[in-house]
């Protein structure tokens, strides 16, 4: 039995009522409103879970410490449609109180990309590229 | 202009070829055959890439140290169907070269869930609760 998609993505968070307000702000919806303790963003294709990350380490395994230093190690990104909506965002989420780590600019592969850190340090990548396209859903495909 | 979903996660590798393999046995798919030196792994809602851990943080900043320690603060999630469905996952994930964290066990929120690490120390919760319904697409939705 394989695993066919991802269905939720969870970030662990310091301080769950100050980052649910920064993906209020950036995603422009509220997260669902049935459960307290979490914030559970129901975006189309995968859902973005925020909670508190001494609470996620701890459901894992006793063992893992909630300490997080240097990288992730992991990206989040958003392919646009075009130059022109990834610096309205890079707007948008500044208001919000990311950090721009990367100013959209060309990329080495042929497109425009740029990077931000949310609250809690984790990266967003939002790119546009030639070889991407959409597919009726929304979800990326490339282009054939 | 808000950010309307996610379109792909990336997860900094050490080793691209290994990980690679081990992914193509879990999601039972492989890559995008176009594309040398990352892996495109086009699942249905959110594409899974693999990239290389230190081209990864290069391509977000010049200051950032690839070194990752401790929790990556993120967990991956697959919600099933069924509790044999998440059985037969951790059977299959663990053939492929998985650490097992956590077994599949009742959870305290009324669920069925257990952890995994990747070959990289990435963990991916495979979960079933029985608030959490499927869209004809195969996305996550709550029951009604």
């Amino acid at each position: 039995m394989t695993i066919p998609r991802l269905t939720v993505i969870t970030l662990g968070v310091k301080d769950l009522a100050q980052a649910t307000r920064f993906y209020q702000a950036i995603f422009g919806i509220s997260p669902n409103s049935g459960y307290e303790g979490v914030s559970f963003f129901e975006l189309p294709g995968v859902w973005l879970t925020l909670y508190p990350v001494d609470k996620l380490a701890e459901d894992i395994s006793p063992q893992l410490s909630p300490d997080r230093r240097g990288f992730s190690g992991i990206t989040l990104a958003y392919n646009a449609r075009s130059k022109d909506e990834i610096m309205a965002i890079f707007e948008e989420v500044k208001t919000a109180g990311a950090s721009i780590i990367k100013p959209p600019q060309e990329t080495f592969w042929g497109g425009f990309s740029g990077y931000f850190a949310d609250l809690d340090g984790y990266h967003w990548e939002v790119a546009w590229g030639p070889m991407f396209d959409f597919a009726p859903d929304g979800s990326l495909r490339f282009k054939e």
